[in-house]
């Protein structure tokens, strides 16, 4: 009992309703503009930078969510679109929200749906009022205006609710790119308008594709609403990384230094870095997850396909500074695993994967914190170029 | 790091060699037959009744070892024929040792591979000097005899080996069956001759069919070997539960007080304790782990289905006195994530199972300290004809 104890613990002493969802900039490393900064939450304090591991579907696939805890994760993400068709976002309010459905009992951000959108569902249609487009799973007609998002965000109850948004294909016409950005400003303010809980922050989004101008101009008119976070969407769809950082580097000083900044669906563990030192404080990504149930890890040495067979006779951890319930384990008993099917093996290897993020943002946050930001990211970066 | 730094504790604060493999009977039960032991093993004390979680292929399917060892399983089992197979026993003694390979600490049974190569064998034939058969995965022709079967559970290096021994199907001719046991117990000889390790003991195979008077004649030939425990095999193979229960009527008493019985393979929870009643002290199965990968949950009430329409907003727990990992989840969590068809349904429900099976060793451990097993075994079966 005495993990859950601890945990429910941490929920009966969480802040006073007054402090909730402020933004504590601790210190900002001198050879980068990476930060160190506190979110607080009705569930528990961020330290920033840190990574969300993803639960779509009220689970971080793979994992028992007390793992995700051990890794050192303090938030997760859960999805507005998946947790809406199933079980549908009625029932996890029925059944107490979803931290409660789902047994993690830290903060929670719930993503608009607006991603989902564009990337699942077929025969979508935007219009003004709202995104109407058929259901991924039974093909049944759905309709999801700025006002529906919120109210399914605020039956689900995580801590931090992002707005709708409107995400077009790259590359494309900046009249395209333009036309959805005032949309997702315009959407930015009906669902602020829509909020109803006291206990649950919203988020803007940035939009503006790959015109520097356009987020600069699209950072500052969401800024005058005076969001408690941002968040810079859009990206990490298949753009060159170079872009992305381009990107970074024009949007961050249009934003507030008091508020965090939240880079969406961003991705692997140099991008999280490149992030960083462009002051960027949240991330999310599927990947550590999904590649481990693939098979592939991410290490010090840079990734490593654990069904290579070179490591069939290797006594050596993946990490030898990961969570106990991988930190002894020998490449050779991962490989088996996936080499005899186990479901143990992509299991392990989320966990593993997940743990190294974790791991990540703690060194990060160490380093910005004794100003030495830009040599970590110098030796990280080189250890995953030697190709282990 | 908490857990791993127990665990390997209590590795080395095992007992002096002198003590390895004494079986203490504590008490048995006024009302039943049932006991109450310990069993010493070079990796730990086993408190029996006990339940072996079974790790075919150096996993308990689906289950990170930790939680394992939180559902309170103190022995587990290893499975020769699969191991031997892939990786590769060679490979396992390379590594360490089975243990060390799969993490976990506490004691481990191998059994001989004599169960495997009469179920899942292609082609096999079954000579005096050994088994020849058919690899399941890649159609290998495999030689597997008594002293193969040894030498592969002592480079697994499990504190307790099975002999080999000659299943046969049931019904069976009556000249068969006296053969196949004539030859399993000239076979546990060979093993006995076999074993180089100390820090390993080899239990004994009763066969026979479900024919009284020969179970009864394996019983006593194999006691003269003096063997430093005894498993009943070749049961729970087809044959209707009361004929199980009637051969166990008969064997046990022929087995020596003072060793420990195994009833290998089985089984429900209403046959666990139909076999503690009648004095067995040792089980594995595999159907916490293949029920919970199947959406089949054991408790109180007997089995639930748990992808059951009338669990969509059923806020209830499977089990509210189960590891805190499940005891917190609602009936309708577990719906949705084995409709969702989420990974974390089937481990999560294996993990229930699991948890429930060592509940039950528990309770019954305790109900035999206090002379009251009939009244627990009569409460339980109550419950699980209830029908939830």
């Amino acid at each position: 009992m005495e993990l859950r104890d601890t945990l429910d613990q941490s929920a009966l002493e969480r802040p006073a309703e007054v402090d909730w969802f402020q933004y504590k900039l601790k210190h900002v490393d001198v050879t980068s503009k990476a930060r160190r900064g506190e979110f607080v939450t009705p569930h528990g304090v961020v330290q920033t930078p840190a990574f969300m591991p993803v639960g779509t579907q009220g689970t971080v696939k793979g994992l028992e969510i007390g793992l995700v805890h051990q890794t050192g994760a303090e938030m997760i993400l859960g999805n507005t679109y998946h947790l809406s068709l199933r079980p549908g976002d009625d029932i996890v309010a029925e059944l107490g929200g979803l931290h409660k459905f789902m047994g993690w009992h830290g903060p929670i951000l719930t993503d608009s749906g607006g991603f989902q959108i564009f990337s699942l569902a077929q025969m979508r249609k935007v219009t003004e009022k709202e995104a109407i487009f058929q259901s991924h799973i039974d093909g049944r007609k759905i309709h999801l205006s700025p006002e529906r998002s919120i109210e399914i965000q605020e039956n689900l109850g995580s801590d931090i609710a992002m707005v709708l948004d409107h995400v077009v294909e790259l590359p494309n016409e900046t009249k395209v790119i333009r036309e959805a950005m005032n949309r997702s400003i315009r959407w930015a303010k009906r669902c602020q308008d829509a909020a109803t809980r006291k206990d649950q922050a919203q988020f803007a989004i940035v939009q503006g594709g790959l015109d520097e101008g356009l987020r600069v101009e699209c950072a500052q008119r969401l800024t005058e609403l005076e969001f408690p976070g941002y968040a810079i969407g859009g990206l990490s769809v298949g753009e060159p990384p170079p872009e992305m950082y381009r990107i970074l580097d024009a949007t961050c000083p249009a934003l507030p230094t008091n508020k965090p900044r939240y880079l969406m669906g961003v991705g692997r563990p140099e991008d999280l870095l490149e992030g960083i030192r462009r002051g960027v404080d949240l991330f999310d990504c599927v990947m550590p997850t999904r590649n481990g149930r693939n098979a592939l890890a991410f290490t010090d040495e840079g990734t490593v396909r654990v069904r290579n067979a070179k490591y069939q006779r290797d006594s050596t951890p993946l990490d030898p500074k990961s969570v106990p319930q991988v930190a002894g384990l020998s490449r050779a008993y991962f490989r088996h695993l996936f080499m005899a099917k186990e479901m143990l093996g992509p299991i392990l290897l989320s966990l593993h994967n997940v743990a190294y993020y974790q791991r990540l943002m703690r060194e990060a946050r160490q380093a910005i914190e004794e100003d030495r930001f830009e040599a970590y990211y110098e030796q990280k970066m080189a250890g995953w170029s030697s190709g282990g």
